[in-house]
């Protein structure tokens, strides 16, 4: 992770609405880049995120983009179809299988697009929330994919055969769900904003039992900062 | 590329509607996969090639889907907001620099939502219609571009980690597009119904112009194939 700089260096952020990708854009920020926030309604079953995003991007006060595409079109997953998102898996599941709230792709698509609107913007610098450490087991947040995108993104844009490098930030990758509450809350994230549930009521209550539930509360336990979100009555 | 398989397995073919796509959708179905078609529709100016698209894979008796989403939203194309189609530029030109038709990571974004779809269909080959020799100078057509896309995609999915091997097919690669037109017309395609201007009419007429039609023009006249296509009066 580089230190501060003193310029105002573009950015695009991939900004789920959740709690990761929100303490990445306060990273990004004080690292003293200026950056848009990305996001996308891609028919996912909690759509309620994007409300999360723009009031994140909104309290940051940087500029925010929604590409929409409908990935029900695909399905395939529990966030894109009607497959039930599972409920009070053990945390040692979650580490060595994959769900099946896992989108085929998607951060494949996500990151493609942050790399066509950073090459537009003139923008080298992509922030991504991937992490490997408290995740639910998706292949597309590892390290060594964010390196396969990142020499994907020299070899295949204008800039980068232009001689311009592309680096792709997951500053949370090797960081515990505790750890990157801490670093947020030092930041001055506000996670009351934040919506991390895979499975929210309509009215935006938290599940409080999905694998990213569960995660999350543990990582409010764990970092010993009080936890914010709103959790349905069960 | 490899010869006939007997089997009816799935594969997921890019289809542009354009001279390429088409060639390459006859390619898949010559050798033995059962192909569902995959195109978008960005919001470029020649929109006409969708209902190309339709028609092609209409006639070659394959699924289709089409993905809808707005790279207007991004801009910095002539193919996606108002800057001018370059016309009547030389060969040499097309070959030695990245054209304003160039959008911004395109075919990263492609690919990306034809592996998505791959991998909820159980497919592990995607065919798409790059060319590296008489092509517009775009850096995402070139051959270490898609051996990038083909790690990439290995690493960043499901299917990838649990030991399946997705394959991205560019049969026409190293092809000049006077052996594509052969090629294709050897295999039955209609090329009647392909559109490759970037500038056509509202009627759907191509410009005889532009890089595309340049290149479509200069490969039947090489192949010595009747030019189907319907040009706007001059």
């Amino acid at each position: 992770m580089p230190g501060s700089r003193s310029g105002n260096q573009k950015a695009v952020v991939l900004l789920s609405g959740g709690l990761d990708s929100a303490t990445v854009l306060a990273i990004a920020v004080q690292q003293g880049f200026s950056p848009t926030a990305l996001s996308f309604d891609y028919g996912q079953r909690h759509r309620v995120e994007l409300d999360a995003a723009r009031s994140i991007a909104g309290e940051a006060q940087v500029s925010h983009k929604v590409i929409a595409f409908d990935l029900r079109q695909f399905g395939g997953s529990a966030l894109t179809s009607d497959i039930e998102v599972p409920k009070n898996r053990e945390h040692a599941d979650m580490a060595s299988t994959i769900p099946v709230t896992y989108v085929p792709a998607r951060n494949t698509i996500f990151l493609a697009f942050a790399l066509g609107l950073a090459e537009t913007i003139h923008a080298h610098d992509i922030f991504a929330g991937m992490n490997a450490l408290d995740y639910s087991g998706y292949p597309d947040c590892r390290p060594e994919f964010v390196e396969a995108f990142e020499k994907l993104a020299n070899l295949g844009t204008k800039a980068g055969v232009e001689g311009q490098h592309f680096t792709i930030h997951t500053p949370l990758i090797h960081m515990s769900k505790a750890q990157i509450i801490q670093e947020g809350t030092r930041l001055g994230v506000n996670y009351a904003l934040t919506s991390s549930c895979y499975d929210p009521s309509p009215a935006g209550l938290a599940c409080g039992q999905c694998d990213s539930c569960l995660l999350r509360r543990k990582g409010f336990e764990e970092a010993r900062v009080p936890d914010p979100t709103r959790y349905q009555k069960k």
